[in-house]
């Protein structure tokens, strides 16, 4: 991505689905966004769909096709980000900012030629820049690219409007990306789940992927690689608290020495999807899980049994929404590794502890099972790394699991 | 518009808001469009936005912004249209009829640098072609095109997706482009104001042209001019009934040598402007109406008192739809012609009778003007040409002009 040279520092900001999702809260937004336009240098602002738009569009495909095509998918979604853009340009226009709205293939988003979950590959910002030298607060829809050979629609899967806005602010240099969204921050858990859970000023990147990538929604996962690759200051705030600071999240976070684990996160939709008898030769893993990643579908906790007879297990979890994918590929992924079976337990969650260090930190992870196990909480699968460990558990017990393991730590404590 | 060489002759269908409004419309248009895939060599499908769509759009672009630009509000109309293809293109796909949706932009619909109305300019098929060879069925998002430079979204004003269909059928060499609509052709008087009113089986390109140009909504102007400029036939066709003929629109029309006057239009959303003690001198008209066609407005009823006095008077209609942007532009317009004011009449109706060689034929106009004089309906300007004799009356005796008219002639007889 090329970073334009000199000149003021833009800032990007992010406004997600529920912050848009009436004219009067987009009127709201424009006021914001307004404000800002007057504290800094140029604005550019990423819109997602209104309100449910996307689930309603989704839904309607569905309807239409049991398994609507992506390529037609990626026509049809894109359409949501598409409409808020203009009309917050309106808006803004209307208070007398002048603004203009580009699509994502006028905002130079690049993607990789995939459909539903593409991959930013470039960023030609020209266009934002020419329009952000003119004066104008830029529109831009997020969630969607193009492929630029084809000029086909791409869409960067759910909450992919967060990279979009984390890929400009690093195209653009810009000094921050304010993510607006309906919560007030990260928090050390889900607040719906623990009611004293409590906001963490700031986290790590590196943190705050663990935590996206288990589930703590606040941020899209490829967000959070593009800012610690680019190191952008992502801010997540509240569209409805304006005044409040959020969370930062930036590459060294203050280290508060005597608490290690900084959040409980989960994630209730998952699957686990376990091949049986796998013949245990080198190049197995590669020939599981390489059809699974050409078709789009990210695997999360990989275990593999001790092999006996030269057979082999191989566990790992998927997201419930990658079901129906799976259960197409299952029997050609089996034939292919000579494995006996398939099986899928269709209701599981993840519990996870997040934090620097926690795995190289004595007795973070003892306490998490003792906590686990105090609750007669089975664990089904374990998978650590040096700063998450993960535990599966049956899915109506996952809620139970968060809040025994909020306590566990004293999260509620300051 | 290049014309591929040699291959079948594809038809391309275009189907009406109303046809699309619902989901089970849209499969409803799948089974037909499919049906026409076996039956023909290729199938491009233009569709407009589901039912009210465009409305819905343009009235929240109304709520957030007293007079919206136009470049944005042509980046959320097109939407409308950017939904219905990629919905088509599944339900065909499900029907087991492989099929891709285009946008304007991936369809090669190219216009002239303008909002709101832009005029296609060049029809780049090449995607088209490509993937009718494929054996794909393709369905383009009508009344949307690009500006080539600077990927700007375009639209071509309402009625624009008969304009896409038209043009396409001109650049892909089809058959015949069918407009599925609401109603079963052109009728001789709108069936909603004459019970009697009866389908003409065939009809002129200038018929049709001057029909459209003043009222008779079944297809836009200038799609008329672009299958007349192409000799590309044209069938009007319900996509209710689809069993019926509908209206064929072609070079040729059968002649029908006792009865000239193929129909009566009329137009109630119309506006009469009066520019006032016009200086007399030669250029005078070029500086009203260039200033007009410049914003895009179409002046039809063009009225140019005696002078007296070396001043005079100019008289014209404009739609309804165009009054907030005339208002603005009148008082500029007012002092680049030195005259003294200008007036504005915003309640009245033009009533066309319509029919090849109607001003020629002896008795015509004679019989028109004593039938609203019968009813005592006050006539206030008249234009006429070669096939269309054209009165402006009160909005709120339209409705009793066109029914003393239809009887007047005995449109009623086959």
């Amino acid at each position: 991505m090329t970073q334009p040279q000199g000149g003021e520092r833009p800032v990007v900001q992010k406004y997600g689905g529920t912050s848009v999702a009436t004219l009067a809260r987009i009127r709201r937004v424009a006021a914001s966004v307004a404000e800002a336009r007057r504290a800094a240098g140029g604005v550019v602002v990423v819109v997602s769909a209104m309100g449910a738009t996307t689930d309603r569009l989704l839904g309607q495909a569905r309807r239409l096709h049991p398994r609507p095509p992506a390529r037609e998918l990626d026509a049809l979604l894109a359409t949501g980000e598409t409409v808020t853009a203009p009309l917050l340009a309106m808006a803004l226009d209307a208070l007398g900012t002048p603004a203009v709205s580009l699509s994502g293939l006028q905002a130079g988003i690049r993607t990789a030629p995939h459909h539903r979950r593409a991959r930013i590959v470039d960023v030609v910002p020209q266009r934002i820049t020419d329009e952000l030298e003119r004066g104008r607060v830029v529109v831009v829809a997020g969630f969607q690219g193009v492929i630029a050979d084809t000029l086909e629609t791409t869409t960067l899967g759910r909450g992919g409007s967060d990279t979009t806005a984390v890929a400009l602010a690093a195209a653009l240099g810009a000094g921050v990306c304010d993510i607006f969204t309906d919560v007030r921050g990260v928090y050390s858990a889900d607040p719906r789940v623990v009611a004293d859970a409590r906001r963490l000023p700031e986290i790590g990147y590196d943190e705050m992927l663990e935590l996206a990538a288990v589930g703590a929604a606040v941020l899209h996962p490829r967000a959070v690689e593009i800012a610690a690759a680019h190191a952008v200051p992502i801010r997540v705030r509240s569209t409805f608290h304006p005044r409040d600071q959020g969370t930062l999240v930036v590459r060294e976070p203050t280290v508060e020495p005597r608490q290690k684990v900084r959040g409980i996160a989960h994630q209730e939709d998952c699957a686990k999807v376990t091949v049986v008898g796998v013949p245990d030769r080198p190049g197995i893993a590669a020939a599981i899980f390489s059809p699974l990643a050409a078709a789009g579908i990210s695997v999360d906790a990989i275990v593999q049994n001790v092999g006996h007879a030269g057979l082999t297990d191989v566990s790992f979890t998927v997201a419930a929404a990658d079901l129906d994918q799976i259960h197409d590929l299952l029997p050609q992924l089996v034939a292919a590794v000579g494995a006996a079976e398939a099986t899928v337990d269709a209701a599981i969650a993840k519990v996870s502890v997040v934090g620097t260090g926690v795995l190289g930190s004595p007795g973070v992870a003892a306490r998490m099972f003792r906590a686990l196990a105090d609750q007669r909480i089975n664990i089904g699968m374990i998978v650590a790394s040096e700063i998450r460990i993960t535990a599966t558990v049956p899915r109506d017990r996952a809620q139970d699991a968060v809040r025994a393991l909020h306590r566990a730590y004293e999260l509620e404590r300051l």
